[in-house]
């Protein structure tokens, strides 16, 4: 395409409000252009990206048996109901009425509408299983839109939804999603992993979060290099390996420890190590109130928590309840003595005895606490967050952590929805039962950016040749001058049938149009500059830098050599 | 693909509330489900046929420089204010509002956004022309949504919008996307007529819609099979070929016409024909009283009254009103003798003298009113809906009827926008200027159902080659029988490769599975039956309805001459 009819306001400064490297280089580019906050327009070159990201999106999906469909955005309050989550889902679902009063979702999701849609139209196992997906823009009412395409509040996503009348099938088809979405991102080339991911509130056993490695991720992956193993930081199991450092038991004492209420302030004072101190917390677990033991510099996981004890919410006791249980003031809390609440301790608390704990008593921490003489717990199990450096779950490590960016996740839902909507299929004894079902999504307009994130240098975005724009970018360093200008005309004519070209033939200066190509990064770029009477041109690849003098008889093949080496 | 990983819910019976031929079809070959009032879900087939038709509809924006972009569905009420439609557009207009308590529209159209969009990154008229397009679901609250996809409440459209520094540059692309327009219904092989249309309330200055002819249709279309003259009914003018039948001036006479409140009795009661009485008529054109002159067999044509008058609003005055001016009731109104307001006839009138009129009078009329000595007239001109048999404004004809559905428009929609939103460039003189614009619209969900209206029989949908959701149709007669299914599976492989194939691979009977085939209607079926053991399959052309006895080893040759013969 002629740049002179595309339509690319590229800037030059970066705005004040871009909040991550995509969200400037997007703006600068000229590919997207803000309508509300978090409400954006794709412009012409985001939105050639996108459409090859949802045509990769769409073989894959095709080459496991998914199959297209489109819902609506407009989603009947009816529907929520059924489910329960037009009460639940909270402020970020967005609501609208309709002239004769009838209430509507904007669809963050599309759980409800494809559940009604099957259980109307799909009755027996032998139509099952069944898989289908769309691509399409979804609303949420986002708090805090933020890092531009990241976090936005009308973005698009491939979501998809599979019907299953076994686990096993569904287990099939999981595995299926799993596979194809690594081949989406790595077709798209993220460098990323797939963690395991909590299940939380959507309901269902199992999931995988696909995560993006980017500095601005909101989520932290740990992973090691020894194996595959990656995890969702809440997710990631600590593998208990005993390393008992038990001294010679000791006196039960009480100390005096004034203006003392953190773990580190008790180890300062007592001349010992963070994690040789055993920080004790109360914890509300749905309606019950526990205690909780854990080492001084170790964190108490929720998640790990709610899915031991099988809760939807766990939060910390205010200062009020703790009074009222104990009688004391946090910070200086502990297990002695303790018998109205239940005592819990993470595994690695096992490892100490002796311990420095609070005394329930303002400024008085004990030494010498003993399990079992002064005190009891009821079970031990994995309730922290893990650090880096430690093992993994799998046995490998050690642990690092990387921060990443969520573009995709598969779910196993199980009957959750089914269930609640009553979506059953008749088995081949002719009894009805729920379906299982799983879902899986892919943050597409997320992709767009985590790519950027991933591929950028100072001067703009470098793009993988996959979602590439454009395959070369032809630049008249003149445009004025009759002899550039008609050879330019020329090689745009030749290339445009075999590749896709964006052709620059604005009469703008060679350094604007230079600083545009950089920003919008194109692989291979052919200037037509003063050597054009020569026939000759300069070739730049976008991802090295290098530059180089190519005679156009020899044009071709050095395009195909640097696209060549671009699959290396 | 094959069918049993499909989702094709096919009905047996039609649905009772499937209101038009194409929403039956849609719902029997199991291609929508309806998800609320005017709100669907697309199923495979659907989506297969709507990938295709927007795949022609991109191909066709670009090559007329059109860019493809994507705006958001989310518009802030802020922009819709600057343009005043927050307040014009009715309860047409879906609104929501956010967490924040800030206002929007789902959009039905982005005349506010674009132009909010070039405004603000478009300043030169170096930089104009600039055609943008996106394909994007629509929301329009409908009174009373109805004929399935023809009149929904979220639907999909392609919408474009351009911009240039003169009327000449807005012509030519006008002119650029009419010819699109063509070219793409012809492609989608929809029997249609570009036709003059009435601007409204819009603004602009010309526009012309596609219809595409339907007994189901909502508009009346007025052509000629001697010239590409078209044009919807309220623009239809009727070119004035004076027919003067005047006769000898006689005396005016008051007739006692007792009961007589139409034309039609006037007529029988004075033993004349109905074109020979002129009726009289006070109509409220915006603040302003006037009263028209028609005959008898004529009616007056509101739009062509707005268009004369260049104003928003014509209604006909309510008895009140009439009583008011003229002291007389509908019925026996006339010219004879008013001078409160103004009189204007429609141009055949002036072919009769000695009219039979009303006499303001209840039960009253004149016999023998003549212009000039009774009553006279502001202005003739064409004020009155043209007649089938008429001759067409170009000179062609006869004028016949038709019933269209508005597929698309392409419209000049001039400075409307830009001047209300300040969207202004600098021209080469340096002076800022309005931009000029055209927006142009094409119903891509509608179009399906157009298509669908056209091309069907009493079996089922029968598709243009250029947008079936398939090009094959493998059937076996019986799945369980191991000769036909394995032949199938074997043709299947080989097809697959170079024509889109469904399989239909189900444990059904064969009639069962005929009737679903009939109903989704690709244009050849393979029927691997009762001869696979012979290698000889059934063909069926699905437009012809003809089968053929073929050996598996002329197969491909006899699809391919089926497929040749669709295109003459």
């Amino acid at each position: 395409m002629k740049q002179s009819k595309m339509f690319i306001p590229t800037l030059r400064e970066v705005p004040n409000d871009a909040d991550s490297k995509s969200h400037q280089l997007l703006l600068k580019a000229g590919m997207i252009k803000q309508v509300a906050s978090g409400v954006y327009s794709y412009l012409p070159i985001a939105k050639r990206v996108l459409n090859k990201i949802e045509a990769i999106v769409r073989e894959e999906m095709e080459a496991i048996d998914g199959v297209e469909i489109l819902m609506p955005a407009l989603q009947p309050s009816e529907l929520w109901s059924e489910s329960g989550r037009w009460q639940s889902y909270g402020a970020e679902l967005m609501r609208m009425t309709d002239r004769h009063g009838r209430e509507f979702a904007l669809g963050p999701t599309h759980e409800e509408i494809i559940t009604s849609l099957v259980r109307d139209e799909l009755k027996s196992y032998k139509k099952l299983p069944v898989t289908l997906f769309q691509i399409q823009n979804k609303f949420r009412d986002e708090k805090r839109p933020r890092f531009g395409l990241l976090r936005g509040r009308e973005f698009i996503m491939k979501d998809a939804y599979s019907f299953h009348a076994t686990e096993e099938s569904l287990d099939e088809t999981y595995q299926d999603m799993y596979d194809a979405y690594s081949r989406i991102f790595s077709r798209v080339n993220l460098n990323f992993r797939p963690v395991i991911a909590d299940s939380g509130a959507i309901g269902g056993s199992h999931t995988h979060e696909f995560m993006a490695l980017a500095e601005i991720g909101e989520d932290t992956i740990c992973y090691t290099d020894e194996s595959d193993y990656a995890a969702n930081i809440e997710k990631a199991e600590v593998k208990y390996v005993p390393n008992v450092a038990h001294t010679e038991e000791k006196a039960l004492e009480k100390v005096h420890t004034p203006g003392v209420k953190t773990a580190q302030q008790l180890a300062d004072l007592l001349g010992k190590r963070l994690d040789e101190i055993v920080k004790s917390m109360i914890v509300k677990v749905d309606d019950q109130f526990i205690m909780f033991l854990i080492r001084g510099h170790h964190e108490l996981n929720d998640v790990k928590v709610k899915s031991y004890f099988g809760t939807e919410t766990v939060e910390m006791a205010t200062d009020e309840e703790i009074q009222a249980i104990l009688g004391a003031t946090p910070g200086s809390l502990g297990p002695v003595g303790v018998e109205k609440i239940e005592i819990y301790a993470d595994n690695s608390v096992q490892d100490l005895n002796n311990l420095s704990v609070g005394a329930n008593e303002t400024d008085y921490h004990y030494v010498n606490a003993n399990l079992g003489r002064d005190f009891n717990v009821k079970a031990f199990d994995d309730f922290r967050f893990i650090l880096e450096g430690e093992m993994a779950a799998d046995g490998s490590g050690p642990i690092k952590f990387a921060e990443g960016i969520e573009v995709g996740q598969v779910f196993k839902l199980g009957t959750k929805y089914s269930e609640s909507m009553n979506a059953t299929f008749l088995n081949d004894q002719g009894r009805a039962e729920p379906m299982i079902m799983g879902c899986y999504g892919i943050g597409v307009s997320r992709t767009l950016s985590a790519v950027i994130e991933q591929h950028h240098d100072d001067k703009g975005i470098i793009w993988p040749t996959s979602i590439t724009p454009f395959e070369i970018h032809i630049i008249t360093a003149n445009a004025k001058q009759d002899t550039q200008r008609e050879l330019a005309d020329q090689l745009y004519d030749a290339y445009k049938r075999d590749f896709e070209v964006l052709y620059d033939d604005r009469n703008e200066r060679a350094g604007v149009k230079f600083n545009d190509a950089d920003l919008i990064g194109v692989p291979v770029r052919i200037v037509v500059g003063k050597q054009a009477a020569d026939e000759i041109v300069e070739v730049k690849n976008r991802r090295t830098g290098e530059s180089f003098e190519v005679p156009v008889s020899e044009l071709e093949e050095k395009i195909k050599a640097i696209y060549a080496s671009f699959e290396h």
